[in-house]
């Protein structure tokens, strides 16, 4: 059985700023006393933070059927560790969170990481109650004033379509995704990189489509039966970009060499995909890693620069894309 | 500012049993006495168990790299929600783990499950502090009387070759992995179906190799290369399956018309595979689910009827496997 700083304090016949100096290896004690103090603690153990001070990180997500999930984990993880909390992991959709959220508000976190998402009751919730809380890149966008970090997808879109410009593409297609915050930037960046180059954009070659790769399949398609097919695929998802392959598959067509594909998000597939599939990668472990710094400088009721971050996504050029066939 | 429980006592100017027995909606209080309680439980707010009673299950894994993070949690999540638990996740492995051991046996969760290892040196101070815990799909053999919840490893490799037996090969390859006990479980299914159907084991056909695509890929070609080539490949998991892909197409030959490919896992990847990988179904989500199951009841002191455990794999059949061609 381990025993408190008070209890070890008695036993040393000491008090108990002495034991916490020796706890922590700090000056002003005797060596005698540091010697019969560690001793005890060797003894009899030393339970930090034993009454109900574990230190804690929610971090809740809306579903947990996500490849994410472990990356995310990952880069709050990190962050927790070298601040000594344990990371709580809990799952709550929209029709079962009253008692998750009492839980939640209950074990009194240092602060709440809500994955894509974090309803308005929620928040209110834990305004308060005083916790502070941070938006891991939100769905939609978050109302003025609430924390969240995400990455910089209208960037994303541009560099992505950049590059297929930079290769000497002229027909680029886009194949939007649903009507969310981060699809819209990315279908946002496609066009402001064509006008940018002083290229049309061409409504025939712009699409939307669900974020899978069935979805992303139909679309390409629609968008490879047209007699001025397109000759590059800027898409919202790496899921919608192997879709591509397929129906670029069907229609006889090589990727690259007939057809340059681009993704979005650099999931683990994105690099098995063949070939290797050309993406903008999202930092998920850093953007994660910067939500949890930002959550637990809000509870410190430190002065942030920003509440709202927006992470660099960065291109990275595998290969689905190349220069089009003369 | 919630209370605790003797405070809302003290104000009432009742019994803590009283106040208790109107927060759990128990009879033996008089109306006008559970009004006026439940008046000031309304008023300061109750934070239940505010002494560190809060109850944990601790999930530790060795690595956050793999795709299998989200799976596992979703079952461990599940189960501890409905323990009103909650599930702390960490990650250490074995040069960092003093520190962390300590900040998990000092939050005293209600048991302990790690994802894939236990050290030794782990599950005695696991031990010494009486908190129980499971091992969950261990890499290697875990020594007697160490709980664990695994795979059917070896019914899985079985049926992955009495599937492509069934459809008529006879020249039937195992790309087997390393040295780790799953592998050597699914490899030996694999010799053991062959057996039953009176089929020769030829050492030709049994390579090994790492757990990736590249050396799926190393070994396949090694294998495709012989002169009488196998028509059908056994991986030790969908990784190297994907290798295998890769190999057949650079060797002109179509999966699954000229060569039928099994992989081990179903990871998420496998749908997407072109053509979808028939491969070896584990259910890790009820993988979990059982390891926590289990963990919380060697935390009653529940009398177990065993503290090893195998969920059945299960096989799952896509367009990946044919009859060979004649």
């Amino acid at each position: 059985m381990s025993v408190k700083i008070a209890q070890i304090a008695e036993l040393a016949g000491v008090s108990v700023p002495t034991v916490s100096r020796v706890l922590n290896g700090r000056p002003g004690v005797s060596d005698a006393t540091r010697a019969r103090v560690q001793g005890l603690i060797n003894e009899y153990g030393y339970r930090k933070s034993s009454d109900g001070k574990q230190k804690f990180i929610e971090l809740i997500f809306r579903e947990l059927e996500s490849m994410w999930v472990g990356e995310i984990i990952r880069g709050v993880e990190e962050v927790a560790r070298s601040n000594r909390a344990g990371v709580v992991v809990s799952k709550f959709g929209l029709h079962d969170t009253d008692a998750s959220v009492d839980d939640t508000v209950g074990r009194r976190p240092l602060c709440v990481l809500s994955v894509f998402q974090l309803p308005e009751a929620e928040r209110e919730r834990l305004k308060e109650k005083g916790i502070p809380y941070v938006v891991f890149d939100p769905v939609d966008d978050v109302p003025d004033g609430v924390p969240y970090v995400g990455a910089t997808n209208f960037k994303g879109g541009q560099s992505a379509t950049r590059h297929v410009i930079s290769l000497g593409h002229r027909r680029i297609a886009m194949i939007g995704g649903p009507d969310h915050a981060f699809c819209l930037a990315r279908a946002a960046g496609y066009r402001s990189a064509l006008e940018a180059a002083g290229l049309p954009v061409d409504p025939d070659l712009t699409v939307r489509a669900q974020l899978t790769r069935e979805e992303g399949w139909g679309a390409a398609r629609t968008l490879l039966g047209r007699t001025d097919r397109p000759t590059a695929i800027v898409t919202a998802n790496d899921m919608q970009a192997l879709g591509v392959y397929l129906a670029a598959r069907e229609a006889g067509l090589r990727v690259p060499h007939d057809l340059s594909v681009v993704g979005f998000d650099d999931m683990p597939v994105a690099v098995w995909a063949d070939p290797p599939l050309t993406t903008v990668h999202q930092p998920l472990s850093e953007m994660a890693a910067a939500a949890t710094e930002l959550a637990l400088a809000l509870g410190r009721r430190e002065r942030v620069p920003q509440l709202g971050l927006e992470i660099a996504t960065e291109l990275v050029v595998r290969q689905s894309t190349a220069p089009p066939a003369p």
